[in-house]
């Protein structure tokens, strides 16, 4: 753990490619981390765990089965465990992410969005 | 736990006392509190957890017994558990914290900071 303050503007910039969470920072077993989101994620949920999604800059939509939420920058929602999600955003999103250490970003489903790695920056 | 997203500038609205932290969220054990700093905190540690300092609006400092670290708007710090630290902030700064629901915002030091009870809002 690296005991300095991140400036989360700076971080973004590091990160380079859609759909692929960089890894900033741990607390205690949980990481956060920072993602560039546009065009539609695939559907989801995670077994073991909350998902929180804090929006930075831009807009996205979290579509559940029953409905769909807008959140834009300044932002947040924790997905519960279990509940199926799809993140999407028409434009380029930034947000930040929270969740143990591990988590798979697809959580059991498999697609061309799962990461095997998630990589500090 | 609410499934409905939150407008953290909003909230903040409804945070009227200093150092008085206010939860807004819960992902799994963990507490997202909205708190306003003016002024000096008192010197305390976490010794089960380590805290997030997330920088909303403003700017802050955290004293630690052998230097100091200067936050502003957009900036981030994980305060590792265990170690001694001072917040405080010479104007008004809003603040995100993010730790384990029960965590005491004194640690084991009891002063006229002390909360015996944190409420949601």
């Amino acid at each position: 753990m690296k005991v300095e303050k991140i400036n989360v503007a700076e971080k973004f910039e590091l990160v380079t490619e859609y759909w692929s969470p960089k890894i900033i920072e741990q607390m205690n077993d949980y990481h956060f981390k920072l993602a560039k989101f546009k065009g539609a994620f695939t559907w989801h949920d995670h077994k073991e765990t909350d998902e929180v999604f804090l929006v930075m800059e831009g807009e996205m939509q979290i579509d559940f089965r029953d409905r769909s939420v807008k959140l834009k920058a300044g932002e947040m929602m924790v997905v519960p465990k279990g509940v199926e999600h799809r993140p999407s955003s028409k434009e380029e999103c930034k947000v930040m992410l929270i969740e143990p250490a591990g988590t798979v970003n697809t959580g059991e489903v498999v697609s061309e969005h799962t990461l095997s790695q998630v990589d500090w920056i």
